[in-house]
């Protein structure tokens, strides 16, 4: 990692002489770390301009786009949950879902602002997530489909596994007796509640493919029986279970109904031959509050679930000595990310004025998988009040190749000017593509007004190549 | 590359002693390498059950998911369209669009086969193309978001540019003048044609965000023109124009009415002071045919658009002297491909049944992304005739990881069963993202019933973690 106390950075920080959040322009996300001081957007203190001056001068034309962290938001987000588990002791536990954002230093600085757990969905976000400083016994390992060497290696790390299915059941049960370790293990409810979200972020419909039907759960608790043979030692031992509805939900009852079904099946696992199951993992990851926003499934701030509201809901629902984990992605690290994206050009076809940047669907697919609404905003708010409705979109060769619709920007931006795509904290760089030869963004992390470390060097061509021997 | 003369292979391939395609599997893509022999799927006559054993010793459980290409059907694909640009003689191009498939391997290939040009979209394409033995004056850079390092080695090689708008211009103007060599360019006209295919895979609409309006025509060559001082040397020469509609176009019509277009338009370059102009670049890619399919946008064989068809089409309607361009990329490709990806297990939630494979929307993501249908087949045709409608999805935790919808399949595939996904040879490694932390698939090429080469090493953890410094 490399730090970059940046000594000419100090002097464009003097907080106290700015006029912050000009009237100009309204933050598309709250969070403590982003603020415009005399019209300049600004990072934990720090000018995005002074910033992608310095990026220029180390990486080149490589420096663009560029993932931008910040550091006190993400504190700031983690602290919402902590404090909202607060009332529960050691009873309330926060897990981060590795797969919103996977970036090393990212996931550190989460540990380093109190997640206590990281729920994965594959071996190598396991290796990730130890890599990052987590105690595999602090680990949850989940997945519908997870392959033989991921199940060993989660069982002989110890980390926690949630059962999906009968057939995920079988494939424990056998490694778990072949390697001789207990299986420390979760059973995953599908609930058959209605998250309200996008079709591809819910996850607890009868018709997903995710987790074991109510109707099943006897069945995959049986399986998980009658595979320990009397007198022989146990292989799997059931310590809870987990409900999950999708991401981006939005209404606290929500939340609520899966804490009920959650108490009634937690009861029946303890009866089945568990006593001491005790832990209720409620997943689910709770929408962020955009403003200017169009998109589907944004809430007014009244509506809007917030951690304290969530557990507020759960708690008088939950049963004496059960353990709460909760496991947010997105809440956590969508707000704190922002994509710094310089323009190439405008140019206007037909009814629609686009606005072409260098970033693209490849760093930024959510809009064109699930219509989601990015805001875009100046990095520096132009004089002139002049504003008209433009189409964001990248170099990609692919008319699904568009970061926002209908954003108010100025007209005439010229090429190189800098723009900022909001709330690309979650499943942006966790799922980017190198489609059209596109490697990989840089991403920064400000620490503080005078100090940032690159958290991920920019991609190159030899990057793309290496794959061929 | 590694070759692997399996001589194993060799026992299990007497093609004449078996019985081909029995009627229990229909194939569901045309052409020549794909076979179904004494029900287990060949490919250019390697059967793919002895050709995974093979790659499992080799690479574990890197071995799946695998893309495999059958070499065969790579030159059988060019071959249609070298055949229908025959009569054209040297005034027939045939350039291959690199985005459809941009492996190392695959784009060498298609060189062999036949294919004189590449069309690109990036800078790294450029390099991907030359690295793959075209000649820089061969290869067509085209896009919507140049940039300006991307702009100066296109010119610098002599590349063929498109020029996709006025600030394009400007921009491309601007490095031939400061690096002294002439820009080699077309323009690309956006002529508003409707391709009827997926709106992400339209690239002519008047709305399209590609190439330059017919009524700003003018103004672009206008912008070239006084770029081009008195007396000094000539920076911009324009040898032609391009027209995308999109990809996956089904209907012939649509080439016709782009070839009057440009026909008209070439006219007028040449009237504005290029009377050399004389290529006329047609993008574009015909649909491919897939049958047992249910997605959008497919015709029945009479009305499909066939390479012939399609010069037959376009012939009568250029002027005298043109050179045609064609440049497609999936229908060179796309059939020439298939994932084997091995079953992990079988669930029912609701009233639908999952088949869950080891392979996910990383690889495959063109059917949540377009809503394509990419069928789904037995590697080995279970003996028994039961069927039954399954969702084959992925183990990515994502309700959009699913890679076919209804599919007919065996009810009771064993786990480590393969199953192939038709027509994945174009969009989808060129696409695929490490969501999840899934490394990039394993490629391989079958050259000969007894040959193949690995042209892709599996990814792995490392390769995840080496942007981190």
């Amino acid at each position: 990692m490399s730090y970059f106390c940046a000594d000419h950075l100090r002097n464009h920080t003097k907080m106290e002489d700015k006029e912050v959040n000009s009237q100009d322009q309204i933050l598309p996300v709250d969070g403590l770390g982003w603020s415009y001081v005399d019209g300049v957007l600004h990072c934990d203190g720090m000018s995005l301009e002074d910033l992608r001056m310095s990026l220029k001068r180390e990486y080149g034309h490589q420096s663009s786009p560029a993932h931008v962290y910040s550091l006190s938001t993400l504190f700031a987000n983690v602290k919402k949950y902590t404090e909202a588990l607060g009332p529960l002791g050691k009873r309330g536990v926060l897990s981060y879902s590795l797969k919103a954002n996977n970036n090393l230093r990212v996931v550190e600085a989460l540990r380093q602002a109190g997640v206590t757990m990281a729920t994965t969905v594959s071996g190598n976000e396991i290796l990730m997530a130890m890599k990052a400083g987590f105690a595999p016994t602090n680990i949850i390992y989940n997945g519908t489909g997870k392959r033989r060497w991921e199940v060993e290696l989660a069982i002989r790390h110890r980390v926690l596994l949630n059962i999906d299915s009968e057939f995920d059941a079988r494939l424990i049960m056998g490694v778990a007796k072949e390697t001789g370790v207990m299986a420390r293990c979760l059973v995953r409810l599908n609930p058959d509640l209605e998250a309200h979200t996008h079709p591809y972020m819910a996850t607890a419909l009868a018709d997903s493919k995710f987790g074991v039907e109510v109707q099943q759960l006897e069945k995959v608790l049986q399986i998980v029986r009658t595979g320990e043979i009397e007198g022989e030692e146990e292989h799997v031992d059931i310590e809870g279970l987990h409900i999950h509805v999708g991401s981006a939900v939005s209404r606290t009852q929500v939340f609520a109904d899966m804490a009920s079904v959650a108490a009634r099946t937690l009861h029946k696992i303890r009866e089945r031959g568990w006593p001491r199951a005790s832990l209720i993992n409620l997943g689910g990851g709770l929408n962020i509050r955009l403003s200017g926003g169009h998109g589907k499934g944004e809430e007014d701030s009244d509506n809007l679930a917030t951690p304290q509201k969530l557990v507020g809901a759960v708690l008088p629902l939950l049963p004496e000595g059960t353990t709460l984990l909760l496991e947010p992605g997105r809440s956590l690290v969508a707000t704190a990310g922002v994509l710094m994206t310089e323009v190439l050009g405008t140019k206007t076809n037909g009814e629609v004025t686009f606005l072409v940047v260098d970033a693209a669907m490849t760093e930024v697919i959510r809009p064109a998988l699930y219509g989601a609404h990015h805001p875009v905003t100046h990095v520096t708010v132009p004089s002139d009040q002049e504003r008209t409705e433009v189409d964001v979109v990248g170099p990609v060769c692919e008319s699904g190749d568009f970061l926002a619709r209908r954003c108010q920007l100025h007209p005439r931006l010229p090429t190189g000017t800098a723009v900022v795509v909001w709330a690309t904290g979650a499943y942006c760089s966790s799922m980017a593509s190198s489609y059209n030869m596109r490697p990989h963004a840089l991403e920064v992390m400000v620490r503080a007004p005078d100090l940032y470390t690159v958290v991920r060097r920019p991609g190159n061509f030899e990057d793309l190549i290496s794959c061929y021997q």
